[in-house]
């Protein structure tokens, strides 16, 4: 796997919340590289609302960390 | 999509609640970004409280980050 | 919805416990506004033990902030 | 309901330990105040390794935050 | 119940993150005090592959406590 | 089982993650020991998307607890 995540620090909160999702994907591809696999799963849980509430409280997760990483982009507001 | 989340502070504890609120059903517009696709899940959702609980559960872990980002509103108590 | 969260900041360890049980509550009713709908799934949940324990969580992840919002009490005790 | 949160500070990590398990039982408590349906429950998830587990994960989010309030019994040690 | 966690403090990360199995472990026998009983449910959840992860999931909510009191091993590495 | 956690510190965020990926399967070891039971179960989670999002989540409460023991890796950016 190439270079994905040079850094933590984001210009706003959004582009962390961004990143935040991406970290929440690359788990899955680190755990079933089979991409052909991941693309058969994905209509699956794309239209099933507990999986796509529970892929948001990852990116939540994710979020608490990118947002202390970047000290709440209070110098930014 | 456009710039949705300029800043973490909020003025009150209340729209800090309420941006916590927004940042959980963002992360599902990102997964699923079809709108009728999204419409087609709600009312299964809504009306079924284990997922009206778990998306309480994701609140709460945005409420964290949006509280300690605003140093928990102590100053304006 | 009229002001319900005007302060994280609370007397004691107990009425910050209560604070989080409100906390988890709130958010629900943010997602499933109609009060007819709730009334309908509330004896449901109370009596489910898998939901208690859920609602039991997301106390615990709101207990966390409070707790912090009131540096734990400790000039308190 | 009376006073049963006093402080969250402990003497040592294992009394923090129990106080953690004491505040996931009550949000159970304050959700559902019928002892009596509580009491028909308990035999099924006390049985119920899914609700171990879950229960056993409130305990460790409590636990976070009765360590950090303690400041980790450092000077115990 | 003997003393069975008289400090968080351990000599190196993997010491902490078996403490924080340990830590996972208990809540269990505190809920179900009957060892029979856990006997009995153990093989069931040794082999349910959604079990392990939600275990995994507790460990790793232990581990994030066990490592901010050894302030992150750091001065260790 | 031998040495595999000398330290919490990685050179960039990306190595962090990965080593909280690793954390993530340690826990599952520890409780299932038998890697023949282990191998049995690995092929059912890695092609369940819910299996997938679970072990995604537990990445991310690692992932928070390796970025603060790195500073957040402030300085490598």
């Amino acid at each position: 796997m190439t270079a994905w995540l040079p850094t933590l620090t984001t210009a706003t909160p959004q582009e962390g919340y961004e990143l935040a999702v991406k970290l929440a994907r690359v788990a899955v591809k680190l755990t079933q590289p089979d991409a052909e696999v991941r693309d058969r799963l994905r209509p699956e849980y794309a239209e099933d609302s507990d999986a796509l509430i529970a892929i948001s409280q990852i990116v939540a997760t994710h979020f608490a960390t990118v947002a202390a990483a970047n000290g709440y982009w209070r110098d930014k507001s």
